[in-house]
């Protein structure tokens, strides 16, 4: 049996790492109430309801004068706790001496320190909350933005799980008609009709479609939006990103890269979290076409979900021609791009306007085809990111075309690569059962894609599960949850 | 009356800022069932037991069909709780996005944000604890280390503030039969007898003297025992460092000064947290005498609580011998110096041993003067940091000139700058009290220090207080305490 499975009880510190008013050190199996009375003074925590809070003292086994601190301990009893087994919370003063000193006393005790994400594995090991809830947790916990928050929230309320599991269930019932039909395959009777099968498979592959193709979006708004500003020098990419940064100050975070190369800037603009690729590259150097700027731009491109190209009034007809090929073709197949041309308070009226209207909107008909204007692939903006002029509605292109928009409206979308592998793998497969339907392959061969099929699904929620595959799941959630 | 004492409702993230598997967020007032309620799904609050944990669900006014997350609420009812008010502690998922708008929901629906330290004073001013006891939670949540943790608990619980009263109280009793004597002035009788008088006042006098005279080493190990290494080039300054903190670097932490001079490197050793002055110069300049060496070491030595001078045998008759006067000047009056010879895995045998320590012996005796010895000011060690030889040893020197070793066999010491300067003026008075009965000095005017004496004992506790004070106090605790 896995360790992880062990009957034992683990303890971490479940809050934040640092210093603070409180920190909460949890407390989970089954003989936490036992052990927590170990170190209690106060009222016995054996005889406490469950869902009550008590005020007492720790004591250190190593100092039996003073009291290691004054503490609330609260007893969840199981089933009816976080991951199904009694728990006890203490809540203590949030020094990290307190934290790292109580957390030693309770492994003294008899705890074990908690693995990574150990707390939510047992709630799943208990039948709390199935796979894809479980991961939602460390999601919803890593959430930084209204649209990443909404996505894992749902998930981990089994909105997700619900989802695939009715999917599941529709597939076992067009399997069960299959293999009933297998079983009596002597007596050549076919209980569903073919023609009712596709349809009904074509249904399901058209809803599993839906899902992996909602994993680009889903994937970008879980973990921020990428974007890249490039253009040539001087047309004010620093300006804008500076402008896009300082609008939402409060709430601007770095993201510190490895290298200095690959520094972000993050943002959450109208729920949304935007991460603007490589822009020590903007604010390093001025000079795009110095310094590898070419190869630096096309980079940027190639990992961006927008493109924001930048171009003023007066540089339509240089670089931005020649390189706007190169881009396309680096540009990721559902990413789209924003041609913005800057410093429009610099133009004289609305006769000026016009003519830089028509000027940028016959460009890019020549330079990268009407194809993409046509599907939305391209959109234009006027804007000034000096003056701020226009800014609002750069932003609002930037929700259309990272699919925020859209996906607000959506029940549902795919922001976990397993998931979306496991829902890649039910597409082929269940590719491979209809096309056996068309062709008139044996029940046997259809029932066994269908199988597989079902399988994908099952490992979605956690209705098939191996050892490896939670262990791999568990350990990058943090300690404590 | 101060806007802090208005009867509003406070809410504030209590646990350490970041992301964590839980966080809490604390909610304390009149209105804070009912503020709670409304963002509450779940088993209304208002109608729960005291000390009591529900899990619902928290409602945003601005998406009323998700909820922002699932949470378990405690209620804990005035005076029953920390505050001594009623208060709702919410306990979600530790994502920052959560955290942020959970505090922004909550303020919308009728809580004001909590200043620093404001559930503490809250505390305070329903009599939960007493000035110092409130003090000391700021110190507790700050202690990393085991001395450090064990002045400021025993301060929280009170043992402190206990002895101060009692000191108070006595003064109060001489000050009473003072003032009787003073009602009957014109019968010329005399309730105290002066050398009665004296006694109680010169025992007082020591008593205070012992705290204040505490207060050098309770604050050093409060704040950490500042330890300065110095020596010439090469004799392995940089070597003891690393060694001092290798052997502990499970706790190691930098605390990242102003500016890269005061870079500290910090660590706690047997429960005493040492500070090692300016490492960035032991580090980066390996030769002292150049770059303001010679500025630098005497500028570390006078901050020192103790000094480490560490010399090789080969080096002994070098600048050790010119430098020893300026070092000495520069050593604070308590301070303490450990002459460290290092390398002596390079010595040849006993007698090669032998031969050195009679060297540094009358080394010592001859530039440092032997009252300095005598008087246990200055510890001579021989260790190799190479090696890791005899350094156990020098740990323990370091905890008996930090007066760490001492400090944990007194019940209690000043650890905190205000008391300091409050005994320091408790103290004058109470000598001038003592000069007057000698003197005899008419009886108003010794009541008078008297009066003063007990007034500021009273500010220690809090008996006397004025809303600076309190302001100036609690706007250096963290938010959410």
């Amino acid at each position: 049996m896995d360790s992880m499975f062990e009957n034992d009880t683990i303890c971490a510190v479940s809050t934040p790492s640092g210093v603070g008013g409180i920190a909460v050190i949890r407390v989970s199996g089954p003989e936490s109430l036992m052990i927590a009375d170990r170190i209690w003074r106060g009222k016995p925590l054996k005889d406490a309801l469950s869902h009550t809070a008590h005020l007492g003292n720790i004591m250190d086994d190593e100092n039996v004068d003073e009291p290691l601190d004054q503490a609330v301990a609260t007893v969840f009893r199981g089933p009816n706790s976080f991951t199904g087994e009694d728990v006890v919370e203490f809540s203590v003063h949030g020094s990290k001496w307190i934290q790292r000193e109580l957390v030693n006393l309770l492994i003294r005790k008899g705890c074990r320190l908690a693995e990574p994400g150990e707390f939510t594995r047992r709630a799943f090991a208990s039948g709390k909350l199935d796979l894809a809830q479980a991961e939602a947790v460390a999601d919803v916990i890593a959430s930084s933005s209204r649209s990443a928050h909404r996505l894992a929230s749902s998930q981990m309320r089994g909105v997700f799980s619900k989802n695939i599991s009715s999917l599941r269930d529709e597939l076992i019932r067009i399997a069960s008609l299959l293999e009933l039909e297998l079983d009596f395959s002597e007596e050549d009777v076919e209980f569903a009709s073919r023609d009712e099968l596709t349809d009904m498979a074509q249904g399901l592959l058209r809803k599993i479609s839906g899902l992996v193709a909602s994993f680009s979006t889903g994937n970008a708004l879980k973990e921020g939006v990428p974007v890249a500003i490039v253009g040539e020098p001087n047309v004010g990419k620093s300006t804008l990103l500076n402008r896009l940064l300082d609008d939402n100050r409060a709430i601007v975070s770095d993201i510190p890269g490895t290298t200095r190369d690959t520094i972000e800037d993050t943002v959450e603009i109208d729920g949304v979290l935007y991460r603007f690729i490589d822009t020590a590259g903007i604010r390093e150097t001025a000079d795009m076409v110095e310094n590898l700027g070419i190869q630096r731009t096309l980079g940027a491109v190639s990992k961006a979900r927008v493109v924001v190209w930048l171009v003023t009034p007066d540089l339509l007809p240089g670089m931005f021609k020649s390189l706007a090929g190169d881009i396309l073709k680096h540009l990721p197949e559902d990413a789209k791009m924003i041609v913005a041309v800057n410093k429009i308070d610099k133009l004289d009226g609305v006769g000026d306007m016009d003519v830089v209207r028509q000027d940028v909107e016959s460009l890019i008909l020549s330079s990268l085809g009407g194809d993409n204007i046509a599907d939305n692939r391209i959109k234009v903006a006027f804007i000034s990111a000096g003056q701020g002029i226009n800014i609002d509605e750069l932003k609002e292109l930037l929700k259309v075309c990272s699919g925020a928009e859209e996906a607000s409206e959506v029940d549902m979308m795919v922001t976990n690569a397993r998931h979306y592998e496991a829902l890649l793998h039910a597409k082929e497969s269940l590719k491979r059962v209809i096309d056996g339907i068309n062709t008139g392959l044996s029940g046997d061969f259809i029932a066994q894609d269908l199988r597989e099929t079902i399988h994908h699904l099952g490992t979605i929620t956690g209705t098939i599960t191996t050892s490896d595959l939670l262990q791999s799941i568990f350990e990058n959630f943090c300690v404590g949850k």
